[in-house]
């Protein structure tokens, strides 16, 4: 797709719609140049027909055959692959990453699409139940009962500025959402339109090649906080998977909780991602690991929401190597452009409120970089003493900084473990020296993160079926599920049970002959199909 | 467990605590009469010893090896056996249900704990996900990531008037609590407080026996309102499970949600559980089907959350023979004691106002029962028009009360399910002359509803693997899950992941050798350890 192909509205239902409430563009980062076209954005009246549309589309939608309904997941991804440089050429300009953090990002998207296709095949996320009939029991005969989860109706997805594509259009919370076999009505980021439409058309062509209803996606521009506030109070919507600000997301939750039916909203939120070293981990090559570190810190411009926002050093000489380390090689640290203009601002604010606190200093700075909206990547340092004092040196900065805190005693590790919020991930660098350490403070660790690291970054989230990106508020709105991988399925399904059905009645997964080959829990105990034992 | 030997008061991490709020007595609704003894109250500064004592029994709960957890749960079931005759005996003074009712709720409670014990033992609930490294990976190896679900920590339980064992303090809600690995603090239902200090008792004894940390259960008097949103916003608690009424179960949703860390609320709340009669049911015998239909509405008093509040019978003279045989059933139906004063004055205040309503008639009621609060079982009717006309309709009446509505063609049924919030069940009585008209109301009627019964009535809830009591809002607060039946467990969990954890430091679920020989994905295949598949 060339850039004059770019219509610059919005898609509804596989139509393309013009907006009756404004316009925007999109900007790059690097240069402050608005991008061609013009987007214009829907008002609140012109979304009903999105969500309309979703909803007449769950009956087939909901029910299609794992095969087309796989083929349809595939078809996505061929879809963006078609797409080719234009696509990635499109979000290097509208989000100032570079084009091998945008190619390698296509591919987790690309990744991520086939392997909810393989769930869809292999089946067992619909949670087959079967309690067979006992008409002879005493005192009472059991009636024949079974199990499955249905696909919660139509989720409205809001996705994140950071991932273009990986957590946006066609991103996790698109791709679970369609593997359940949920209608989804994406409200397209306006810091990225054209990348937006460019993956909305990859959607809308799979669904026309598969033959689905068109209602099965939509992609609507609109006002961020007045269009998100409709979708989420529309009717037709049962569920919202959002990535973003602990503002936005909070807004989206209480928006859902105060509907006449309230409805889940998944909203992954804010995480400052502590990291842990212990002394045992500084014996081999502390300097490598403070390099390491500033490479986590930096990595997309700090724009990851499993940044490394805190890092726990110990006290001592091999603390100190490993400090000088940081020291050098933020240093030689250049600014990449951020996202848009508002974060550069925000990242700019929070790193000048953080060097304002009282025993906070700047351990070093790296340099600007030399296209706009590329400020120096910062590392500042404090006492586990000052840290635990105040809650400020808490607050997520978004970008490339973090905080080294210094710490004495095994005891300051959990009582800053203990003052901390939910958070994605805490990871632990150490050597075998430092187990016993290690083993009083991952019980506490796993009450409030989703992941924990050991010897690792915590970037770099890997898509699979073992994966947790999530954990306790406010790191998620609902700490029940995860974002990424495979199991973030679950969150757009809910169980039904049916009692004494007569088999020409009941769904395809629960008939007596289990024409789709599903595993099934019979009784309590689980009767494989062939295909997956 | 005599009489005498009830104390009164609240057991707090196997202590017993006098409460400092006052006092309240159970009250025989069949006589009016006050049972001793009196009920001491916790003010809610003493409910802090429990939810600390809770926090602080996670540590080694959640950890529990398999086969003490399941032993646990066991012991509990037997110590409630072995409370005899007085366990029945005081439930039946404390609500008015007769001990066949009593007896065979006894034996759910007992055969639910044990269910819930071989689900600890079989341990899929545990969730176990293993992705292997992948060191030799291009671009970008894959480190080892493993995942597993934890419980949340302590959980709140709210127990149901109408289910003095089942759904009160050694119910569903706490067997589900107990076998995810969370502490739990019951909220004793002032209703039946000596009921729940001997089932409480059980489980005390059981935790002592078991040599758990104590503060595993505790069991809390206090005022209603006040101590439930005392509980719901206490930091250590993490989640709530509440059976009550929709007012009861929304203070608690709103109350949690507010928090600074919002936790989850499973509230089971309202249901009419419409019954669509179709014309091929009539054919045989109308007169048995409307006799069933009275016996499923006045059962325990019509005090359960399953009852048929509304059913849809055809228009002509299969559907007159049916109404006729319902007429005649009810008229011969004596009223049973209620649960409360004010529970019958609430079904009262319900029939009254429905009676008033435009186009509504009694069809015919029952007698009143010899003893007090056992108001006439009656039966009302109105046309579909009617229905569809007035929301009025569907408010729910908790008690022996039920609305016969006529309908003329299929669109009627159709639109009357449109017009329906969410509900625990639906049920449908068909000949297969009625198959095509079911295939099209069923996909509608799966979108609002937990569980579809066919020829049968949604009273008596089966406890098994496939059951699912749960539906829509506001049937409960979160439709995502069950309050009856093994899937509930889930309610109580959340994942976690471990990346590249050393097999030394690594929960002993996700230890490469498997020592409790859990079933584990591996790398999205199924990996059997033996004892299930």
């Amino acid at each position: 797709m060339t850039e004059q192909s770019l219509t610059g509205h919005s898609i509804i239902a596989g139509q393309t719609v013009t907006g009756r409430g404004g316009t925007a563009s999109g900007v790059n980062p690097a240069t402050g140049e608005n991008l061609e076209p013009e987007y214009s954005l829907l008002d609140t009246t012109q979304l009903a027909a999105a969500t309309a549309a979703a909803q007449d589309a769950y009956a087939s939608f909901s029910t299609l055959d794992p095969e087309t309904h796989a083929s349809f997941l595939e078809r996505i991804a061929d879809n963006i692959e078609a797409a080719g440089p234009a696509l990635v050429e499109r979000a290097m300009a509208e989000t100032g990453l570079p084009e091998a953090r945008i190619t390698g990002e296509r591919a987790r998207t690309t990744g991520q699409l086939r392997l909810f296709a393989s769930v869809v095949r292999q089946g067992d996320f619909r949670g087959v139940r079967v309690d067979p009939a006992m008409p002879g029991r005493t005192p009472l005969p059991r009636a024949d009962i079974r199990q499955r989860k249905i696909p919660v109706g139509p989720v409205a997805v809001f996705g994140a500025s950071n991932f273009p594509l990986a957590f946006s259009t066609a991103g996790g919370d698109t791709a679970s959402a369609l593997a359940a076999g949920c209608p989804v009505i994406v409200k397209a980021h306006n810091a990225h339109p054209g990348t937006g439409e460019i993956t909305g058309r990859a959607i809308t062509d799979a669904v026309r090649d598969l033959g689905l209803h068109p209602g099965v996606f939509s992609l609507v521009y609109g006002p961020g906080a007045v269009i998100g506030q409709a979708l989420a109070t529309d009717p037709a919507v049962k569920a919202v998977g959002f990535t973003g600000s602990r503002s936005g997301g909070m807004a989206l939750v209480t928006a859902a909780a105060n509907r006449p039916e309230p409805i889940p909203v998944y909203a992954e939120m804010s995480s400052i991602n502590p990291v842990f070293v212990f002394e045992g981990a500084l014996a081999d090559d502390a300097e490598a690991l403070g390099s390491a570190y500033v490479t986590s810190v930096t990595g997309s411009s700090g724009q990851l929401c499993t940044a490394p926002g805190l890092l726990f050093a110990p006290a001592g000489a091999a603390g100190d190597r490993f400090v000088a380390a940081v020291e050098q090689a933020v240093k030689a640290a250049a600014g990449q452009t951020m996202l848009t203009q508002g974060i550069a601002a925000s990242w700019q604010e929070g790193v000048t409120t953080l060097a304002g606190e009282a025993g906070v200093e700047l351990l070093a700075a790296g340099t600007e970089g030399s296209t706009l909206n590329a400020p120096a990547p910062s590392i500042f340092s404090t006492d586990a003493e000052t840290f635990l004092a105040n809650d400020a040196l808490q607050a997520e900065i978004f970008g490339a900084a973090s905080l080294v805190i210094r710490y004495s005693s095994a005891g300051e590790l959990a009582d800053a473990v203990e003052s901390m919020e939910g958070q994605l991930t805490a990871s632990l660098h150490l050597a075998e020296a430092d187990y016993p350490a290690a083993r009083e403070l991952l019980p506490v660790l796993e009450r409030r993160v989703g992941r924990i690291l050991v010897n690792g970054w915590p970037t770099g989230v890997e898509v699979g079926h073992a994966m947790v990106h999530g954990g306790p508020f406010p790191a998620t709105s609902d700490g029940r599920s995860t974002s990424v991988g495979t199991l973030a399925v679950d969150r757009f399904l809910r169980p039904v049970a049916y009692q004494n059905i007569p088999d020409a009645l009941l769904p395809i997964p629960l008939q007596q002959d289990n024409p789709w080959k599903l595993n099934r829990l019979v009784d309590g105990t689980m009767e494989y199909a062939g295909g997956n034992a």
